[in-house]
């Protein structure tokens, strides 16, 4: 980190579409995290690159510098192997809850680090936090102590991973500079390489509900992500799976965590139970290991570990789910097969009923969201109830209700696709 | 100005490639003007409009709310009509220097409100201010009543015209977002609308050590400039002229001050006088004068205004321009002809010796510069001085030496092509 660039210089090279050399990569990361590039500067960047892009050994470098400017964790003491995964996001996408205890009912170790976030509803700590008595800060000890003696845990990441990533995200995220493919790829596998798992399972979500909207764009930065875990010693596979519509019936926090344990009861929305087991499936391969999800799912194994990875982190695995104060059925117009739920707008509807947030330091409700009582196939008749709105703040139904006002398509029959469209 | 908008919504939509409307372009200089737009955020939307360029009318309103951010001239009162004069700057450019007295002496108005700046050699008021006495500094009023009385004014620019462009521009320089066409264009003509001129004559450079590096670039800048004047109903012409060699043999600040001079007097280098010459007649055929610039140059009425110009802002038109305290010949290392000097390479020597400065607070020197002792097309032979390095700070010279060191090309003989190349 010797070399000294003027970063003017950097901005029009790659504006121009030259390629960053390594030493400018690192120098550039780490003068701004050290703040010595300055904001508008790298927002300048960041917006060349949205147009001229990252190649390959581009990417793998920006990727290492950013890792390079905070810790790493080790997890390579364990006696299993460590497996992870990460979705790319989107409605009712529960899955990391009954997925983790599933994989590590199977024999591996999964350390799922996650965080809360903007979004529809609340992230997956959120979700677990509708959990009473749980609580989401472990130190480094106690992670490797719940993932030897359970096998899996869902905590906070430490704000010492990958602190560039954090100062860049945020920088994105207010100059427009989000949508480029390379800064995503290297700001989810900055953070997941950081966290030392040996293999990494993605879950690259495409549809009217994901980031990605569009099967190519999935593609592209599914094909990244896979060249970045590899390049880095990762096992990387990456799953591209439909999110047009809600997964499963819940959207929202406590409301997911009951459908999550639904699934582990063997129970559960079958496009729940699809992916978990499709991502299950891919991680025990990935490290190697002999067992069959579904019956680790079936015996009541997965459930198990469910119940200690909940109790090891201050929880209560029997204790009730918040209730929400009010609830509000949105009934059906007309007759007819239910043919489509617009994941967009139940998570708007989600997120005007509490279950997520606007700003960084807002709460979530734990009960707020939407349950799903009719499911795409269903043949249902004019006024049948098609969800449920549940909100602590009776004002917000109304706003919840125009939100859903298009969301649900009645009409003739079609086969509903599977969830799975591809594995990279 | 009532209208609010989500500026990472018109960043993201500028970078899809979709026009700004109007209101749009007014809220974001606003907010920029005002600080509630951040620069990391102008910083990303430049870089779009780097890459996604301002169609016609988006040019037109974003330099039109750069006007609105500050005060606007008016010299509808006076008795000449105005006309003013705009260059993009080259090596030894010191052309506003006789060319407002002499359009002066033709019966126009000349408000030459002129900048110091970064570069080569200082600005046009650096080069004033080796004039012994004079002072760039005057009053609204001073300058009308001097526009009035001697009909020249060259004088600093208020801080009150276009406070957004000034800015934007401070931005752009330090994120690699100088290089738009309409960023660039809407700056210049941003300040000369506000300066209130009725007419202006713009001198568009192209070649090796002009900002536009090729003939195309200089012709869409040109363009791009005629629109915008013509659009805000100022009478606007641009020549298109050549800038791969210095302007005239003098690179400095009173060097190229005792050019103007010679110039004045009827003397001084062919290309000085032609682009002078060129440009004053299109600037009184702009406020449709019936006079001819030449007649007025040779008659000595154009010298006769130059100094009671000078004595109008407390200069000695008959004092001695400051000596260099150090100079040092640069000799020919073969026998031919000159066939090339390069203007960047002069540029450089010049700014070595302390004629320019490298941050906005550095002074300059005022007798600092290079001499050109021999011209294109001359016949010389080796160990013959072709230019003279001009410094006060003697250890300046060897690195202005390594800076001429391939300036001068001496070969066979070729026919030197004119400065102007066309009028737009």
């Amino acid at each position: 980190m010797t070399a000294q660039f003027d970063v003017v210089d950097l901005i029009r090279s790659k504006r121009s579409g030259r390629r960053l050399d390594d030493e400018q990569i690192d120098w550039l990361l780490d003068a701004y995290t050290r703040g010595s590039v300055a904001d508008e500067q790298m927002s300048a960047m960041a917006m060349a690159i949205y147009f001229q892009g990252l190649d390959g050994p581009e990417l793998s470098r920006w990727t290492a510098a950013m890792i390079a400017s905070g810790e790493r964790l080790d997890f390579s003491g364990l006696s299993r192997p460590t497996v992870d995964k990460h979705s790319t996001g989107g409605v009712g996408d529960k899955i990391t809850l009954p997925l983790a205890p599933l994989v590590a009912a199977c024999g591996a170790a999964v350390p799922q680090l996650s965080g809360r976030g903007l979004g529809h509803t609340g992230g997956t700590l959120d979700k677990m936090e509708a959990i009473p008595g749980w609580h989401a800060d472990l130190s480094t000890g106690q992670m490797m102590r719940q993932l030897e003696e359970v096998g899996a845990v869902i905590c906070a990441a430490g704000p010492g991973l990958a602190p560039a990533d954090k100062k860049l995200y945020a920088l994105r995220d207010v100059t427009g500079t989000v949508e480029s493919v390379p800064l995503i790829a290297s700001s989810i596998m900055s953070k997941k390489i950081a966290e030392g798992t040996s293999a990494l399972v993605l879950d690259v979500k495409t549809g009217s509900g994901a980031f990605m909207k569009t099967e190519s764009d999935a593609r592209e930065l599914a094909g990244r992500l896979v060249e970045l875990g590899r390049a880095a010693g990762v096992t990387t596979t990456a799953l591209l799976t439909r999110m047009d519509s809600p997964l499963g019936r819940a959207a929202g926090n406590g409301v997911e965590v009951a459908e999550a344990v639904e699934v582990l009861q063997g129970g559960g929305p079958a496009d729940v139970v699809e992916l978990t087991l499709a991502l299950a499936r891919r991680m025990v391969e990935a490290v190697g290991i002999d067992a069959d999800p579904e019956q680790a799912l079936r015996s009541g194994a997965a459930m198990d570990v469910w119940r200690r990875m909940v109790q090891a982190q201050g929880g209560d695995p029997d204790a009730r789910l918040p209730v929400a104060r009010h609830s509000q059925d949105v009934v059906a117009t007309e007759a007819g097969t239910l043919t489509g739920i617009d994941a967009m707008d139940v998570g708007l509807a989600a997120w005007r009923l509490g279950a997520g947030r606007a700003r960084k330091e807002d709460p979530v409700q734990a009960a707020a969201g939407v349950y799903l009582t009719a499911q795409i196939g269903d043949e249902v008749v004019a006024g049948q109830p098609l969800a449920t709105l549940l909100t602590d703040t009776a004002e917000a139904i109304p706003r919840a209700e125009q939100a859903l006002a298009g969301a649900f398509s009645i009409g003739a029959a079609g086969p509903r696709p599977g969830v799975l469209i591809d594995v990279l």
